[in-house]
């Protein structure tokens, strides 16, 4: 410790929160005496050297990580907390169903806990196809473990981290296990474990473990009970499932809020959406390190049966064509050297290859989406747009965009523009709203990038349009890039945000042609008034010129009408 | 796959990028046959059961994790992912100087691959205490392993990710491993290894091992080759290498860049910064569900010893007052029950407690502030600010801010605040710069909600104040939260805005005085200079209505000067 800084330490005094008063009072009192006793002060900074640096290397658990880095999985405050964790609950549910080709009907349920002013049950109830008992400590109390991760297939999770890091906000800030209650066949019973996250090895504890009754033949539930703040509004629980609701018209959804009120969801359709299958990696978004290792570790036993086998979209022909090129037709997968792997990757790069398969994602769909925002905004007009399937590192993406514009009968009067609203954006990833986040996405930069001017609406620079205008922006892909753990925005990779602007900008010309042809009607209406105001004075100028008759200025005042009229010229 | 979701595949066709021509013109030839022989289109999506689920979870590797999701450790692309590997390296190197008392002496050399493009070696030299062999493979493959992460004290390098992942980074984009060699004591031999982290299982593989030679006494030096793309400009290494020169004036740099320039950065004070030692936990930042588990965990024996030795500010009289307040007394660690820590808990809440030691964090100085900003900035005014620590979730922080205000000898007139630039925002991180994702964080959020009109300056709402500006804001922590593990911004804890907020008040407060009285001056000099140009036709004026004489004029004229200049009225 400097000299320097040993001083300054001396006059600083702490602010401690609320407990300012508090700790100052007993600073005061403490400090004189005890300073020299425990001898503080003079406690330095030891030089290290590398031996003693290694003694305290160490390995870090995944879960310790983020329990103390929690804000990476939306767990920043109490409030967004309980959103988080309802929303990973209910993403599994969902998931699960779909996966089990079963409608959805959801049940969340949020209960204070009595005597606590901040502490909530959560309970999400699905009736999918349940879960096998050996795995629930896995799947609810260990981080990075799940089915979504190793394939890909679009799906709500990918990770493996949500539901056990909820579980692990709960047990952090309550000490209670997370309860999970289970079927998996109708004619067997249900069983109901209680499971804990050991945060210091990332492993599961299991408490408790019996069998239980349930009111589903197959389904599963999770209780969670954790710190919060239940508060209504953007932001909130209640608007989640609400967007949820609107992105996925086949799930029915109850939801019993914590002040007492229910909300229900009704099914809007009995048709499942498309449901995704699983594909192999692409070769165009395989790095050579990647390839290198991949074919180390392939089960196929030549080089043409691994790309074959290991990658979509080459056939045995192909696979063949591209070692021979390479000149590595009789290399051993397992034998391969890092120079010939690039000689490899090389040719891949340069041989046609068709395009990844994309029953692997599934859109929501151009009717759907209108139909999506009808639910919400009652407007004068609406487009949609899907776009073809594109690639970013080989994984196959969909961008779709919807508009709603001129709600609650207003339209764009481009007079007043600073009293317009700003634009709405609604996020979806997978089907998922996004809540938070909105200005660091993707979908933000590629929207406030648009130039809304060119479709009739004013917008500043680097900020999103004015106007009467919801814009829904959907992302569906076998693996979202988001920018944080919590999921909340998308990674600004180039291809995505190309997309997006495509998607939106076909919405946009769509709505510039609405907006001009309404601003045209709106001058013609205009410019007829003109024309039936200022006419008759001129009919009784050119009377008194021209000496007329009342009968002749009548009809020369109705021809002059027909004329301007006409040629919409003033 | 529903009929509608199968349709609308068929309708899609591919874009792939640069190989779109191609790959389209491959799918045109090879669709039609293809598509029956290989039965894409009846490949169908098959219901999943409990069961088959089961079958399908399984262990996900952190490093497999990142490897998918690099953009969250700052290999976005790759200019960023120069600019991240350096930026780790140089982290890891001015850490190991500091813990080891050493000034440190860092060389920072980028070369480009011959006869690649987009290729380059990396290599970071550090004069550090060295590394001890055994511990090189974990350091620098495998993710999640070091000795800064369990311990409470300010440091650049907190998680144990980031050189293994840069390490990754370069192993997936080019099949190369790490090279490290170091040397830890001056009559040793130096060694040389190569290793490589097994993605699939985040552990590391040793290819490679020998003793060398090593140019100085003891030291590290690492080297990495990787994909990347070397631009200069904003948020290039350049501008990373100056600004950490910039925050680290004890620091001396030897940069040599890819274009074959080479910047130096000498010393500029031969004393080390304040060095801070580590702290425990404060029980004021501790949660039910962690102090549960402490408790459980400690080697102390008795409840008392368990608050004293496993937290900071807990006197051994303080803890058995805790202890016997909670009556838990008679209670041993191991066996406490939730109830009972929850009584525990409680108790400390409402107990008396010193804040935290703050020897663990060391300010930038205020002094040190403003001739860090000088050796950037030429400007007519300086402030800065020291806050005092404070304390978010139990962890000490302090906020610094500076500002230098009218560059260039500009001052701000508020006649045309669109011509001002917009404010430039330097945000440091202890003692690192942070370069990207500027508005997502905790700075960018407290400088926009500050009233920056109060302080003279134009402002437009939600934006950064425009004038010939640059703001500096340093948090300095035991731990920094930051909003992804790329640490390019902090994240939106309350008690750090809010100290930032009343740092960057106090250097605004001083600046509106700086620029109110710059007003006056401007403004007095235009009021005599009015009174300059009127005074002479007033005198003639008067001489005319009062018939005065010459002299008598002079005479007037010079005391209604005075008293104009006096009175300030004009």
């Amino acid at each position: 410790m400097s000299a320097k800084g040993s001083a300054a330490k001396e006059q600083m005094n702490f602010n401690f929160g609320s407990e300012e008063t508090a700790v100052e009072q007993q600073q005061d009192v403490a400090q004189k005496p005890k300073t020299k006793r425990r001898g503080r002060k003079s406690k330095q900074s030891v030089a290290a050297t590398a031996e003693s640096m290694a003694t305290k290397q160490r390995d870090i658990s995944i879960s310790e990580f983020f329990a103390k880095n929690r804000h990476l999985l939306g767990f920043d405050n109490p409030r967004k907390a309980l959103l988080t964790a309802v929303k990973e609950a209910v993403d599994n549910a969902l998931d699960a169903c779909e996966e089990g080709h079963i409608l959805p009907s959801i049940r969340v349920t949020i209960e204070q806990v009595e005597n606590y002013d901040n502490r909530f049950v959560l309970k999400v109830t699905d009736n999918g196809p349940g879960i096998v008992k050996k795995q629930v400590p896995n799947i609810f109390a260990r981080l990075l473990y799940g089915s979504k991760f190793h394939r890909l297939k679009m799906s709500r999770g990918q990770q493996g981290i949500g539901i056990s890091a909820a579980g692990m906000y709960g047990l952090i800030t309550t000490g209670e296990p997370v309860q999970v209650v289970s079927r998996t066949n109708k004619n067997k019973p249900a069983y109901h474990c209680h499971v804990q996250i050991d945060t210091s090895k990332n492993r599961p504890d299991i408490v408790y473990d019996e069998e239980c009754d349930f009111e589903l033949p197959t389904g599963t539930a999770v209780s969670i009970t954790m710190e919060g703040r239940y508060l209504r509004g953007k932001q909130s629980v209640d608007e989640y499932i609400e967007q949820t609701a609107m992105a996925n018209p086949h799930v029915s959804f109850v939801y019993n809020a914590p002040d007492g009120n229910t909300y229900e969801f009704p099914r809007k359709t009995d048709e499942l959406p498309f449901m995704p299958v699983e594909i192999k990696p692409h070769p165009y978004g395989v790095e050579l390190g990647m390839l290198y290792k991949m074919a180390r570790d392939t089960k196929g036993k030549s080089l043409p049966e691994f790309l074959n086998k290991d990658f979509s979209r080459v056939s045995k022909p192909l696979s063949r064509k591209i070692c021979k090129n390479a000149k590595l037709l009789s290399v051993k997968p397992s034998k391969i050297t890092l120079q010939q792997a690039e000689k490899l990757h090389k040719e891949i790069g340069q041989t046609k290859i068709m395009a990844p398969p994309t029953d692997c994602i599934g859109p929501i769909g151009e009717e759907n989406l209108i139909e999506g925002l009808e639910r919400v905004v009652d407007a004068d007009f609406y487009a949609s747009c899907t776009r073809k399937p594109a690639v970013y590192r080989g994984n196959p993406f969909i961008i779709e965009a919807a508009l709603a514009y001129g709600f609650k009968g207003e339209t764009d009067d481009s007079d007043d523009d600073d009293k317009q609203p700003i634009m709405q954006l609604k996020r979806i990833a997978n089907r998922v709203p996004l809540l938070y986040q909105q200005s660091a996405g993707a979908v933000f930069k590629s929207v406030v990038e648009t130039n809304w001017r060119n479709y009739g609406l004013s917008q500043s620079k680097g900020a999103l349009p004015r106007g009467p205008l919801v814009l829904m922006v959907h992302i569906a892909s076998v693996w979202v890039p988001f920018t944080s753990e919590s999921k909340e925005a998308i990674a600004h990779y180039p291809e995505i945000i190309k997309e997006i602007k495509l998607a939106v900008q076909e919405c946009g010309r769509k709505l510039g042609t609405h907006i001009r042809k309404q601003r045209r009607i709106k001058q013609e209406l205009k410019k007829q008034s003109y024309i039936k105001t200022y006419l008759p004075p001129i009919g009784e100028a050119l009377q008194e010129i021209l000496s007329l008759k009342d009968s002749e200025v009548e009809d020369l005042v109705g021809k002059l009408a027909d004329v301007l009229e006409k040629s919409r010229k003033f």
